[in-house]
């Protein structure tokens, strides 16, 4: 079923707002088995929106419209969309108890701007908006050749848009065209790049059956594979999948660390919480990086204490207890300085498990020994300590990254084994 | 001018990449002077580049169309267009001395795919690409009625589309259709909302001279208000929006903190290395997000030394020497600890000056008297210290990036103060 999408709105033409609406909706009818052709972006303009809707009608199967309806909206949109399915607008009655509904729930008395939105074109359906006030336009028209076209019109409103796509218009485009079942499933790797973790699945990925495709989706410091399916029966594509990745586990357990929508930060949170222990962070060239990230989950107050962020070598040694004789013989980059760190971070913030980092995160401060990116890491334990060394590239912003995704890996793994 | 901006990829229609590349087009042409009237977004596929290269240029004057060319695509693109525009790929001796150039640079050899990118229609104007193999191509084709349309090719990666754009594209298109000028300054301001702060430069906002216009971009923590205006004389426009800037700070200089694309971390990271001065952070609610900000521009080592994440209670007692009684007085989130965290910090780490913050980020922990967003910032500087109190929002993300800002804004003022 090919699918156009048409975005109106000035604030995307003056590149003011990105399109973000329209890869969302494309993401999501992909899942739900549809295919997007083609997306156009154009003003609140009557004659550019009526020459755009006749073309993509004479293109596609479904177009669906986002924008141009809310309340502080001219009715340039609704006016144009009338003309084109040859209607007219009139009081809706559901609408507009909708309408009073939200607002009373805010406490705030209808204007006459939101008793306009209560006036809906005669031949669609309305499709309720759970979150604002624009409701939904469902028309279809005939066009050339007896081909039946579904034009659908709503806000564009991101979590507006988005509650009416999966609430309504995705589950009636279903039912319309029965659609086979995609199902995804996202690995998440941590610790190996897209080439060599291509090389180590090489043998599981050609062996995949048909209806499976993977793709490799890389972002610093993760490489996410992306396993899709698409089949009439959803629950035996579900278990063709979760059998593939339990396959795939056996090939590179060492890197996965979770799947769709977690974070590393979340998980070493659940493992922590799970356990009763607590932890802390020692940075130097992470900057408070990593602690940020354990802080920006909710709730992360009940298993991480704090950190010392040790930017300067003399606060490694005040605060953290690194000697100056570790730091004049091996430098402050080196296994013996992060170690001392570690060590010395769970002493003083009295926590059970430390991540310490030290590295050279660039532009500046590389030597031909120690180049940009050398990045040293030690995890102490109640049990004792790990340490590892790296060699990120030469950007500081990924250098963080990577630095400190790969200590949230380390520190998972060393709590895992624990069990 | 009207101009339509089509950009070509099977990762933007599935909604894998979100089509940041036409918003950046379209800003910059906006302030050469161009309309933007359209995005198209399509695949690679033969048939429906060529209907949408014949649409675009039934309606505009230049069409713009980025991706589909790289070396690991495969023809569709150029095949389409030399379709179009009645004419054939021919080798191109320019463009394979300046691939040869770039990959003798990175000391690898030629490979074959690339030997294809020198092969271009034979009709086009060749554009360099300084940041890539594949080069640019700049057609011409006359549309009835007599209409003159510009048709330009480029490569779809971000950073090679831009670096051709800003070179070599919009140069040409100026120099072709004689826009006016249109020249932009932002003005960001910190610590105060985008209605106060429409209340506050009324009067300046309607007294602007007509060639100006006004928008307010408001983001976490910061509203920026970017200045635009449009005139044949570059030199008097400049003139104007700068005298008006002026104008603008009288009526609240308390909020400026930068203009364009200036940082707040950087600037406090200025001010600071000017004085010879050093820093470093107590943060509680912040979680090291601060220090984060302040260690991701590249040479803050010179003036930032380090940071103390206390996020339990009993590390702001044992490495930051806040009081019990303090604490159990006043609570974790009070202006006597905060005070007590600042000069702790100052201490601890040795530096000139400290920030500290402490609140309720969320979404837990609130309560009647201290409601989530509750948050206490103390600044620690070589006179003394100054504290102040803030209600936030409730959103958890917010609440650190919007208490980050304020922290590193009254740093700022307390040093400008100083001078």
């Amino acid at each position: 079923m090919n699918v156009e999408i048409i975005n109106i709105g000035d604030e995307l033409l003056i590149g003011q707002v990105i399109n973000s609406n329209a890869a969302w909706m494309a993401r999501e009818l992909n899942i739900a088995g549809f295919f997007v052709q083609q997306f156009t972006v154009i003003r609140d303009d009557h004659d550019h929106i009526m020459q755009t809707l006749s073309d993509a009608g004479s293109r596609a199967s479904v177009v669906l419209i986002s924008g141009g309806i809310g309340p502080t909206k001219d009715d340039i949109t609704k006016t144009s969309l009338c003309k084109f399915f040859d209607t007219r607008l009139a009081f809706n009655e559901d609408a507009f108890r909708d309408i009073e509904d939200i607002f009373n729930r805010r406490g705030v008395r209808v204007s006459e701007l939101n008793r306009k939105q209560a006036e809906l074109p005669e031949s669609c359906i309305s499709l309720p908006n759970k979150m604002g006030t624009a409701r939904g336009m469902w028309f279809e028209k005939e066009f050339p050749g007896g081909r039946n076209v579904i034009f659908v019109s709503m806000p564009g409103v991101p979590f507006e848009m988005q509650a009416m796509m999966n609430g309504e218009i995705i589950p009636r485009l279903r039912k319309r065209f029965d659609t086979p079942s995609i199902a995804h499933k996202t690995i998440l790797t941590q610790g190996i790049g897209e080439s060599f973790l291509a090389e180590k699945i090489a043998s599981w990925e050609s062996a995949l059956p048909e209806e499976l495709k993977l793709a490799y989706l890389p972002q610093p410091g993760i490489v996410r594979l992306r396993l899709t399916g698409a089949g009439m029966d959803e629950q035996k594509l579900r278990k063709t999948i979760e059998d593939e990745v339990a396959k795939l586990d056996s090939f590179i357990s060492d890197y996965i660390f979770g799947y769709d929508e977690d974070k590393l930060e979340e998980i070493v949170g659940r493992i922590l919480k799970k356990k009763g222990s607590t932890m802390g962070t020692a940075e130097s060239c992470t900057g408070g990086y990593i602690a940020h990230l354990l802080t920006s989950i909710p709730g992360s107050s009940v298993y991480f204490r704090g950190s010392v962020v040790a930017y300067a070598n003399e606060i490694k040694q005040s605060v953290l207890g690194v000697t100056e004789s570790d730091l004049v013989k091996h430098g402050a980059v080196s296994e013996s300085v992060a170690r001392e760190m570690a060590k010395g971070a769970r002493r003083v913030l009295g926590v059970d498990y430390a991540i310490a980092v030290t590295g050279i995160a660039g532009p500046d401060g590389g030597t031909p020994e120690k180049p940009v990116g050398t990045t040293w890491i030690a995890i102490a334990t109640p049990r004792g300590l790990i340490s590892a060394h790296f060699l990120f590239g030469d950007n500081r912003q990924r250098n963080i990254r990577r630095t400190a995704l790969q200590a949230l890996n380390m520190l998972r793994k060393a709590m895992i084994v624990e069990k």
